[in-house]
């Protein structure tokens, strides 16, 4: 896709005034004091502002959610953060109160270690669920992290490393652009693979309007050296993650952990986004952070679990969002459907079956079902007004043999529309996720 | 599990009065007139009554519904009918106008050749979707099968392969009670093996107290010679299916075609089951019904597709019916979950996750979560108010191990209850379901 941004290196730490670093320090061990120490993968990642900046997150609607996710939903409400803790192999989920102290402690011996305002440091964890945090290994994996922190890409990339999970690959952006004559950058890193059903909200509880049944451990931290007033930035997060990482799913299930935070120290010392701004800066930084974010969310869905196949489902015609939205997960999130799509199968009979018993008001002969490259306009419909079209079985075929492509479903009902970033089902996901039972260390999430 | 209901041979024809037939007829063949005639398995079922009956029926209340669903909700109305005809190999889904006449015309040709009246015959279908009956195989098959009527073990036998798909047995059950001192007996068939998630209501209408996205082809057939009222019926099937074919899962996709249908010919002479009947009658046959239902339910689950282990999947203490069927639901949908079930793992932290996202309210620290032997009352918590409890890890793998086990789980906030009757997810599932793309006829459901 075509980017009016402009891509440059450096990722997290590509903003100015970043410094990142990723270590190992053995998190992901039991209780039992015995170390997995698989390879040595970096497990701990540091994010560090130089200046205090203002934050905004959001967070898992989960109703099972864990320690670091309550931590930072607390503290993002302050408008302010400069340092950012991760680590993964652990969840720190279904941790009782003592997951709860582990968290704000990883926060505190970071603010200690790097001699930063109390409650300035925010917390993430990934990994497995119900485990309590091998708090020594991390205050040994803060100390090492704080001592190794830069500037330089490499360690943007150790950071990315050590969020991973299941992840096969890091995941990492930066782009730049200008905003009122200054140039501003914006750099993310995001992790996900298994588990992959966003729905986040900025306070974690479920606004009253969305979707029953959404349903990752994603994480993903963002950093920018926009000048941005902490509430225009909670809005602009807001929704660049409705249009992004709440459009991905990989096995419609949703974590306990899911998290998107963001620092924007102000260091590119353009005008302060606020209400006031210009719309023009406004909606440049509101689009340079949807980019940044969608193409995130997208790297979780084609590096997901076992997934070989990406496909974009566009529902097109409803009669409002909550039905587009719902015909579009319904579609996303069906394993018939997703297996087809694994087949290479240009299976509609799955496709309007899954239309049909989704919560959206349809009507089977109006549904339109198309295919196109990914981001094409030129649609080959199979289905039209409910009826197989005189597309070939051939030409069909063809349509949905790409790793990646889009399926237009049209449902003539009305003017609203949702789109979904869709994965496919294959042997391989089942084959990873039934687990190594002879492993205690498959007990959690 | 023990029975007060003595299980007798014969099926569907086991009730006084009742034939079946069994034929081959090669419906599963496109349009092209290339028949698949693949091992020249049975595809078309008739079931007889010797004399008119009263009959109910529970059609799925998918959005999109197959043409023989159309004409069974307009036909089971009149409270009368005498016949069933039913084929395998093609849904008759998704065939617009042309499709409602074949249903019709299947029900039509089966009147003529039995000499029945007009409108007594239902219809029944399961296979492709989107591809026209081929109707000249349909009525050289219902013209066989008419003649091959008959009340022997195998003629119940050979209706009940007939309506096979993908499953990889026939499904059948006969019992024989007493209801005020006459012998009844009930007999019924079923299929189902992928798409299953059935929510049926009488009409296809979704009730308004339905859970949203409730989502087989399934199909059973039964009869009972029974003298029942029509509304005692309709009502007796409604508690039946409630608790058994609506209670099922295999993959969460809910078919286009599902349908239960009943006859009562009354030929067994009890007094007429009505609203008046004593209600020691009307219970007995109810519970003879749910058994029925149930153990025709359980073999769906068994057989599905890949299913190597069958999890019942029961929700006590949620705050109101509709919370235990959704947090049930989420947890016997999970793909992480069904997966863990696939390799034996008591992963409690994907179960957890599952119900956390569900749209039951839960509380974290309240849930309990436990495994025990199938129906067994012996429960080996593995978490006791969101807490890991002292059960070993090999412990909790053995309690996981067997083909069959239950998983209890308590909210502890109400007294409501729900049961899902649930199957693991395989790598056999995923191969079996991603088609065969050089065969045309996996363009259907």
């Amino acid at each position: 896709m075509k980017s009016k941004f402009k891509l440059v290196e450096g990722a997290i730490v590509a903003p100015k005034g970043f410094k990142a670093a990723g270590v190992f320090c053995d998190i992901k061990r039991l209780g039992t004091g015995k170390g997995s120490n698989k390879g040595d993968k970096r497990d701990l990642a540091l994010i560090v502002s130089d200046a205090p900046a203002t934050v905004a997150g959001m967070f898992t609607t989960n109703q099972v959610c864990a320690a670091p996710v309550k931590v930072c939903v607390e503290r993002v409400k302050r408008g302010t953060a400069q340092a950012i803790v991760v680590n993964s192999g652990n969840a720190n989920a279904c941790t009782g109160k003592q997951g709860l102290a582990d968290a704000r402690e990883m926060a505190g011996f970071t603010e200690r270690a790097l001699i930063l305002p109390k409650g300035s440091v925010l917390v993430g964890s990934t990994g497995r669920i119900g485990v309590s945090m091998p708090m020594d290994n991390v205050r040994a994996g803060i100390i090492e992290a704080a001592v190794d922190l830069g500037s330089t890409v490499e360690h943007a990339a150790n950071a990315a490393e050590a969020i991973m999970t299941s992840d096969t690959r890091p995941k990492q952006i930066a782009v730049e652009f200008k905003l009122g004559g200054k140039t501003v950058r914006i750099g993310g890193m995001c992790k996900g693979a298994g588990m992959i059903q966003p729905g986040m909200s900025a306070t974690g509880k479920r606004p009253a309007a969305f979707p029953a049944g959404l349903h990752a451990t994603m994480l993903c931290f963002i950093t920018t050296d926009a000048a941005v007033a902490a509430k225009s930035l909670q809005a602009a997060l807001q929704e660049a993650v409705a249009h992004s990482f709440n459009r991905i799913t990989v096995d419609g299930d949703m974590s306990t952990n899911d998290t998107v935070l963001v620092l924007a120290n102000g260091m590119a010392r353009n005008r302060n986004i606020e209400r006031r701004t210009s719309n023009v800066e406004r909606r440049t930084f509101q689009e340079a952070l949807n980019h940044v974010c969608l193409e995130l969310a997208k790297m979780i869905v084609r590096d997901g679990e076992g997934v070989h196949r990406v496909v974009t489902v566009r529902v097109n015609g409803a009669k409002s969002v909550a039905d587009a939205d719902a015909a579009a997960r319904a579609v996303a999130n069906s394993p018939l459907v997703k297996t087809s799509w694994h087949g290479g199968d240009p299976n509609w009979g799955r496709i309007i079956d899954a239309i049909g018993y989704s919560p959206a008001t349809v009507v089977e002969e109006k549904i339109d079902i198309g295919y196109s490259a990914s981001g094409g306009k030129k649609v080959l419909w199979s289905l039209k007004r409910g009826q197989p079209t005189q597309a070939t079985f051939k030409e069909l075929c063809a349509a949905v043999a790409p790793k990646e492509f889009d399926l237009h479903i049209n449902l003539n009902l009305g003017k609203a529309n949702a789109v979904m970033y869709a994965a496919d089902l294959t042997e391989e996901y089942v084959d990873f996720n039934k687990g190594d039972v002879g492993d205690p260390s498959s007990l959690g999430g």
